[in-house]
């Protein structure tokens, strides 16, 4: 890894994840939207809706990682306190912020929905921090610091990615390469290793696909060199060949 | 939480969920397992196939909650490191383990497999372990600890989960009501949050359900007392009435 490369961790915040009863999707569309943009996502964090619990997770990415992404936690509710947290991590006041009342309101005008208190939490923003507008939710999220914090309806969440895009800084987008082996893992383990030790620059992982008819091993190489990564590849397809060979076994149809 | 609670994390392992690659379906299965044995998940981490980043999380978790799962990494590739990242944080050796070797080669001898230095990764077990042997893979898992240890590939991952089960500590069982309100969650935020401070017991959560034609609030009450449940359940049923009348909407058909 260079000296300037971009990291990020996620931070997902909710009992409803840790319960089983939300399926968390916002994992793989942060994922993808980092390998995207050239930023290695190093670490993700689910924690409960417990103050304690998300400061000590902030405070212990935000140092460390280039950006800091969090989701759920700041709807109207007794229970949506990611933004309470985020000021206690910062060590910040938590005012209504009148670009964010003035927006929520304007919606709510549209909408014919009352203002309440309960509502109005949702204008509460760390001083300090920038908003994330989005074009779904008249609800925004915020910046502060490198820590992003974000809805976490998935909707509103990739809308929230799509506003904050622009405003981050992109490392070298990583290519991979797939190759497709019809024998187990195992067979290719020793020779993939070998590979892996002349290509440090190009990751090489292994996937054994389960429940298939026919054995079925994936190999993805992934580098930011499209050169080397090619050159490596080249050796995992001869590699793979030989296995076949030697395995008497027909290639998959596909090496993409 | 009462101080006999039993807590738990996991701890999933692998560069292909970090990539957006892969999308875990693990966390979403521990957590439901978790729950219906009354085992409170606490937190989840997600890190990349990098040792010290998994002994790192190992130990900061395994001294915090009462169990530790993970899964991923024990494959056969040079990429699974799981094994060695554990035996590095218990600080104890990695030798090959004469059970689980016994096991893998008798699949491998009904299978016609050939034994070589990369499939016998799967049989070195950190020194004091115990295996977790599943119907699925004869590659086990183990237990070090209060640390599970377990594939990363579904199907093997929950036939594991099945496995320990009978060595767990159960909690109490967490049981759940959900109320459907037919208004925002900024309608009920308010009302919900007082019967919050009136129930401290009963933890209540709010999730607004978008995409839908209609405005659908889901709150959902947990607890592990049925009486105190259904009471707070029964205020809420109520308030939700109220607020459908104040709003002059027809309440959603199911209150389940």
């Amino acid at each position: 890894m260079s000296a300037d490369s971009i990291t990020a961790a996620l931070l997902v915040i909710g009992d409803e994840i840790l319960s089983g009863r939300t399926k968390d999707v916002n994992i793989g569309a942060t994922a993808e939207f980092c390998t995207d943009l050239g930023i290695d996502l190093k670490q993700v964090r689910v924690v409960s809706d417990e103050t304690d619990e998300i400061v000590e997770a902030i405070n212990a990415l935000r140092g460390r990682y280039t950006y800091v992404f969090t989701t759920g936690g700041i709807g109207p509710t007794h229970d949506d306190i990611t933004a309470d947290a985020v000021a206690k991590a910062f060590g910040v006041a938590l005012p209504i912020n009148d670009e964010a009342r003035a927006m929520l309101e304007t919606r709510w005008k549209q909408t014919g929905t009352e203002v309440n208190e309960a509502r109005l939490r949702m204008a509460r923003i760390p001083e300090g921090a920038s908003l994330i507008v989005n074009s779904v939710s008249a609800a925004p999220g915020f910046r502060i610091g490198n820590v992003h914090v974000m809805a976490g309806v998935p909707i509103i969440m990739r809308a929230m990615l799509e506003a904050i895009l622009p405003t981050l800084r992109t490392g070298k987008k990583v290519l991979s390469v797939t190759v497709k082996a019809a024998v187990g893992e195992g067979t290719v383990g020793g020779p993939l290793g070998a590979l892996q030790e002349l290509y440090p620059d190009v990751k090489m992982g292994s996937y054994p696909q389960m429940g298939n008819d026919k054995v079925m091993t994936e190999l993805v190489l992934r580098s930011s060199d499209p050169v080397r990564l090619e050159e490596a590849a080249g050796k995992v397809r001869a590699m793979v060949a030989e296995a076949h060979q030697r395995a008497g076994v027909t290639p998959p149809d596909e090496v993409y």
